[in-house]
């Protein structure tokens, strides 16, 4: 692409000031690292862990930052979703970088662990830093709604095949496969067409109350365009290192595979989002923070984890089915509903992020102390 | 009872008329053809599946007509509840004959099917067809909380068997066997009593706003009333040749036992109401549809299924108990969870049908792939 | 303590006139019958369970009529509180009691049978009693909602180490055990953010309507703190008795262990604010009634449970986790989201305490028709 790559050159000034800017940003300097270092000391797993993490995290924030201009030149009821969309996409390289390993319990743990971490560590969070701030905050409760029903659905989807599986395993696994698919389809049409919803037929209904800006301008379409695109390449090639290095380094530093899937690569490839949806809440823009964090959730549930599904057919060793284990589908349907309960009232203070984090605290917990055999 | 026949001789003309005005009840015809092709062809299985199917609908649809017709005479309070309790009417017919062959697994599937079929697809769809018209309905959701606080106990009820049920299996069915005794009359009581509470104690909560008549004269008294114990008759000598045919059919069609009794029994005992649920949708009366697919759902779970287990004691071969399969539960929980979360805020656009129509498809999917051994 | 003792003399007759005034208590006769009973017939379990739960029960509100007198100096924020705190000191020393003996059985039925009666028992009857007198009431949702959500955090911590629980049972049971630590230490933080939350920081939120004063005058500091201590002292002597014969009294009457845990303990423990509870609704006073009720519920789960677990280390035999057996979960489970779906809208009406009732009903059922061996 040398069209995109001569406009990229005439406009790079504002990627260098948000770099100077953002102090995160100055952890760029680990992508090269992480890179040589794979071909240098390919058997460091630990090592690699750390630098592929701290690699991710500023490439994470700089699509999140090429994603929001995009958005703002798209208008405001587009923003808010293209947003949580392009802001998943961290976790969907990582997930794919996983999915070709052939690594399907890495790949599924993440998925229910970002759905996890995203309806309760990134909600409650935004809760409690908010409440601090402010002492009552509102939000848009049709918003938050329309959101959590979409992860109700997603949750019953992924519920389902555990709920009526059974001992018979060959004649289990073919039901269960063929099931996966259905319910991808399902779950990748339903989301479409809440898109059509919030952003078409009833967008009023989703409107929030007037902000100020939040003051930065936006980067021009073009720079914003190849951002995305580079970006993305970088958070591909690093996503290989890390999801090489995780399961050793997790025994190296003494973690469950289930703690490492669950929390740990759901908070890499969240981190972006999160610095968004806090800076939102302390801002009193609730509205923001509880739109992206249930908007990730549902998007990762609806979007991400179905095309997961999908592609490996095509890219993976073998197809992939959507059965999490037990203990997994019990934390998501706690997610899930600990969103819905929460959100009903459309008002918040302090001590409704303290419980939400506290039930993210009870499964945080429960991994790092399950027993490896047991996941 | 040759005083209630001359009376119907003479009240005929509003009965033609609407068999005239309705196309459905053209398929009366096919009550005459069922029954001469159960003597002639009996074994027949597929074709005496599809000719009881399509004798049914038609005669649920009259039944339902009776019944409001009754229910007019009554008054407007009696009206809805009365509607909800006689048009189940088929479903009891229907079970009662599977009661009598002694195929409890049908009859379990099908009392669980018609709950999760009234409270999901008949919701489901008249929120969707409603919302396709009118940009935003409302309902009264005081009733709506009623029914799905029912529903919500009719649950729990089912469920406490299999959640405290046991490996020890003969200690296991002494207990389960009392056990649904107690919970059956129980369940009664508690209709009861909240029949008590919206029509008499509180039934200024349960008013729904003005609306304009449906424009159809009522039929007479007497015609109502004989119409009700003819076709009752009709449809108990149709549904013993579907109750016969319908498993060896489902094999013919490749289709599983689960998913017939669930969905497919489930869908032509409750038509007539689906008819009218619907037809209040698409003109704005949403009070109605609600009240009929959560009112159906709960008279289903708190008086036809205690009803039946009642019942097995004196006409089935051997007592029957109110456990359900794992799934089967697992699913009119969720059914009873959607409902209430849904109806929560009294107010819907058409993506709420959307959602709970999903939820609907992931179970007929799930029941459709499964294999017949799971159940 | 001799000044105590002294000052206690000086004050004696508000104890003697409230003892007077209230037939309740002279069943406080029943406390030294059981002591010397105790001594002189000590294998007549049938009899010392009877003659103990006769005693529990007036000193149980002698322990509760002394807290709202300590709760009335101390102020109204406060007081709802310190009620529900000390109102459950009578279940931890019975609590107390079977953990010294080791009868851990007893201990997590007692505390599971609690939460249950709390939050279904007594806000059920509550509802109820106040409907059939007040045709509808409302309450503070606000605190309802909190308590409700405390009560969800403590139902997923218990529910969670079941969930992922596992086969290989040696490494199941370390892991069980240090989880339960943990999540002790964690609900006993959150349960002291919620009283920082309610009395603290957002204690305008919890203000009930105005009400008269209960007419009854609050006694003396000195007299209401001695009589804590001493009736302390006495219902830890009369609940070791309690302990003793309860599981040997329950088969003399035929009674499963479970019901007697569950329902028979939770009763008689909690008597005394049932009393507080009951009395508030029929003078209009909901607030107070779901107050006592759901902080009762939340308190036990919240504080009283931890601090078992945690004492354990120190008096019981070998450390207590918080595994309950999976149909206690599911009790607890349904108990918590009844409350929550049912106080979610701030009013009520009686046959909301009738469905309430209906599913404490079905527990105590199930739990009285269960044979011994599945608990």
């Amino acid at each position: 692409m040398p069209a995109s790559g001569s406009k990229r050159n005439g406009h790079l000034i504002p990627l260098l000031k948000e770099i100077r800017r953002n102090p995160l940003l100055w952890l760029l300097a680990f992508v090269p690292v992480v890179l040589a270092a794979a071909k240098l000391k390919p058997e460091e797993h630990a090592l690699l862990f750390v630098l592929s993490v701290l690699a991710i995290v500023p490439l994470a924030a700089l699509l999140s930052h090429a994603t929001e201009s995009v958005a703002a030149k798209t208008g405001d009821a587009a923003g808010g979703l293209l947003n949580a969309t392009l802001g998943n996409l961290t976790e969907l390289v990582i997930a794919l970088a996983a999915l070709r390993a052939g690594e399907y319990m890495l790949v599924k743990a993440s998925i229910a662990g970002a759905i996890v971490t995203n309806a309760l560590f990134m909600l409650g969070a935004s809760f409690l830093l908010g409440g601090l701030k402010h002492h009552i905050q509102e939000y848009n409760r049709v918003s938050a709604r329309v959101q959590a029903g979409l992860l109700f659905l997603a949750t019953v989807a992924l519920m389902i095949p555990s709920a009526v599986g059974t001992a018979d395993s060959a004649a289990s696994s073919a039901f269960t496969q063929k099931l996966s698919v259905g319910l991808a389809v399902l779950l990748i049409v339903a989301y479409g067409l809440g898109m059509l919803f919030s952003l078409k037929t009833h967008r009023e209904l989703f409107a929030s109350a007037e902000h100020a800006e939040e003051g930065e301008a936006p980067w021009p379409m073009g720079l914003a365009l190849a951002t995305l695109a580079g970006v993305t390449v970088l958070v591909a090639l690093v996503s290989e290192i890390f999801v090489e290095s995780v399961q050793k380094a997790a025994d190296a530093f003494g973690m469950t595979p289930a703690f490492v899937g669950f929390i740990v690569v759901a908070l890499v490839g969240g981190a972006a989002e999160m610095a968004a949806a806090f800076s939102g809440a302390r801002k009193n823009r609730l509205d923001l923070s509880v739109g992206i964090a249930l908007g990730s959730a549902s998007q990762i549930a609806l979007f991400v984890a179905p095309v997961l599904v999908l592609l490996s057919y095509v890219i993976g060793p073998t197809p992939m089915n959507l059965q999490l284990w037990p203990g997994a589908v019990v934390m998501v349907l706690i997610s899930t509903l600990t969103a819905f309960l929460v959100t009903n009232s459309g008002r918040s203070a302090w001590f409704v992020g303290v419980l939400v984090l506290m039930v993210y605290l009870i499964f945080a917990m429960t991994l790092y102390l399950l027993p490896p055999r047991v996941q």
